[in-house]
């Protein structure tokens, strides 16, 4: 006999945060309250590049510590570039870590922290099944996290994601322990990004909030132990309130920040909505459109947008879990009309409202991606029809994920879905 | 030459939470996974006579913990009985506290966290110009924080306030390092709470939202350097977050938790308006109805309200707090009438439109007083006329409060304020 008792307890946790224009000017003082004396920074090229990381090094030496920069994180970061990090890490002894870039740089600055403070395999640490999801055995080292994207919500998340080349496979290590000890969140850093990864680093923004809005809630989980509840505990009254205030800001500044880089204050809604994101996802979790956006950066053929570097075919993380959330809402819908309705009206207050109130959500999402110039469906990234069982057999993969899904998704499912989003207006 | 520049920065932090029906029941779990072996719980003796800390205790050395309840903490504690707990606590070596009860314990609990780890004179930690404000040298030891009443928010907080019996001044500590490591907020520990604690631990919550959404916005203060910035940093988007929800929540259950206090969801309402409230004024501040709240409470006469113990008089935290809110709300309207007006609309959706707009916040506080069962103004509380100028002074003491105001406060302000509230209807 199955005693089956609805869960009645949700977990949630947050990284302490500095916000504002030149808050990472302190950040030697900040390192330095952290008991920090001697601090590895960790960043990719693109954002090395920038200088900004050099910035941040000058004003830690500045306040008399010893600083390194690593700069070989990998965009998308893999085992491997994850692996590459660590070696580096390990030549040297360090108090703590600095994460500078968007999710690539933070979460690879994230498994540098657990591999070096705890060293083990890689896979004793990753999620289930691909690895055995062993919790580190005591805290980990301080790690400030500097997003320089207003997207990831990576510095106030306890995830890792990175590629496992071997099994073609995206998965991550999920443990309270990883989330970085402090936030600096400076919107000075963003007004330099370019309109297109503005656009689809707010579209993870967006889809962060939304599917965390829309997650099964935590009391339709069955009961868990407390060993057995995971960084992923389902919608919220606390998810629920940071994801509404994010869909705010993000209705108010979105266009704006794509269209008029410039524009400070729509900077700053961004780098607050994404950050209000990932105190809710951080929690709450995420499920069908990132779920689907692992096979669809994963089997990239030869799209390759402006703005980003050329020199590899590549889909942004966020247009990859862009692409199927119209189509994913859809299918969502009738698990609670009143919420899919409600983060409608926020996202799209002047929408007049569509005869089939299922609709209402995926053409607000529909009329922001043409706005902001994202592409037109999968088939604007270079998919077909053929591609879609493919497609679906990497995001059934994503169990972790689709296990947060409100509503059970199943193959046929997916394949709906994917084929539904070939196209998205 | 004064260089004047606005504060662009602020600053948030908060307590990592388990929360729910029945969350305390894993408390064993919790604390093992925080490397505690043995571990004090500290408590008052009203607490402790409800069963909860023993119950608490028991599920800890289930998990094969050494537990040791001290029940020792003064309600309202001050400088002896903090140090009282202090000598208690260092009778032993512990890995970590658990503060069960209201703000009394769990303050106590965080100055004996803070004063056994670096033992110090009081006085150095304390707030200036009573102390020294000195900041504790490195991190301290886990704390959990368990609270038993929806009111103080002291388990997200990074204070602890307490009575300077000799001085006869009420002041405290706050530092970050302060804030427990973990809250666990279990709703169904509020159930036998008397309507008259209810009562006033919610009106401590309702000012902890208004007063912290009123506050002065962290950009109308100068420029901070890191070291000066303080744990209450203004208004910011964060904080007004936090208390609009709590204001929501406040609004949909305040009365039917006092007038039905088996009320579950009521009960889960009011510890997440609880919580909620102290992340926001927890970073943001309090200031006027907070600093009069002190002496309010200090020069209690007579007065010995039902549901509390009968030996010693008492004004209530909560009462002292609220009597003067009408008043204040009144006071610093003018500063942004558009969010008095909001917090208004949220508090008392139905309330008709006063013919004059800067009654509208104080008609809500006074309607909703009413239905709980508050006594009426500083009246209702054993004061006249004659008492306003020692109460004046006392407030004028807690300048650490009144530089949160949104206006500034002189004597004669707060004498009116004093005066406004012999009355609140």
């Amino acid at each position: 006999m199955t005693v089956y008792v609805h869960e009645t307890v949700f977990t949630w946790g947050a990284t302490p945060l500095k916000f504002g224009a030149g808050a990472v000017d302190e950040i030697g003082y900040d390192l330095a309250q952290q008991d920090i004396r001697r601090v590895l920074l960790i960043t990719d090229p693109g954002i090395a590049a920038t200088g900004v990381p050099q910035r941040i090094a000058d004003a830690a030496k500045a306040a008399g510590l010893t600083v390194e920069i690593y700069d070989g994180v990998h965009v998308e970061p893999t085992d491997a570039s994850v692996l590459a990090a660590v070696e580096f890490a390990r030549q040297s002894e360090w108090d703590g870590f600095v994460g500078v870039g968007g999710g690539s740089a933070i979460d690879t600055a994230k498994a540098v922290n657990l591999l070096t403070t705890y060293p083990a395999d890689l896979f004793d640490y990753v999620n289930k099944p691909i690895g055995a999801a062993k919790a580190p055995p005591g805290p980990l080292k301080p790690l400030v996290a500097v997003p320089t994207t207003a997207g990831t919500g990576s510095e106030t998340t306890p995830v890792c994601i990175m590629d496992f080349l071997e099994l073609k496979v995206k998965s991550g290590i999920s443990h309270p322990a990883l989330r970085p000890t402090m936030a600096v969140i400076d919107p000075l850093l963003t007004l330099s990004m370019p309109p297109r990864v503005t656009a689809a680093s707010g579209m993870d923004v967006l889809c962060h909030a939304l599917e965390s809005y829309t997650a099964k809630p935590f009391h339709s989980f069955s009961r868990h132990t407390p060993e057995s509840r995971v960084a992923y505990n389902g919608a919220n009254p606390i998810s629920d309130t940071w994801t509404e205030k994010a869909l705010h800001l993000l209705a108010r500044s979105f266009r704006k920040a794509v269209l008029n880089g410039g524009d400070l204050e729509a900077r700053t809604d961004m780098m607050l909505a994404a950050t209000f994101a990932g105190m809710g996802f951080g929690n709450a979790g995420v499920h069908i459109p990132h779920a689907c956006a692992y096979p669809i950066a994963g089997r990239v053929r030869d799209y390759r947008p402006a703005d980003y570097p050329q020199e590899e075919p590549l889909v942004p993380h966020g247009e990859s879990v862009a692409l199927t959330a119209p189509a994913a809402f859809r299918f969502t819908f009738p698990t609670d009309p009143d919420k899919h309705l409600h983060a409608a009206r926020i996202l799209a207050p002047t929408l007049p409202e569509q005869r089939d109130p299922r609709e209402q959500l995926p053409s607000a999402l529909a009329s922001l991606m043409r706005d902001i110039g994202l592409p037109n469906g999968l088939g604007g990234v270079g998919y077909d029809t053929s591609d879609v069982p493919d497609l679906v057999e990497g995001a059934m993969k994503q169990q972790r994920l689709l296990t947060i899904s409100p509503r059970p998704v199943r193959e046929h499912d997916l394949e709906a879905i994917l084929l539904d989003s070939l196209e998205n207006w």
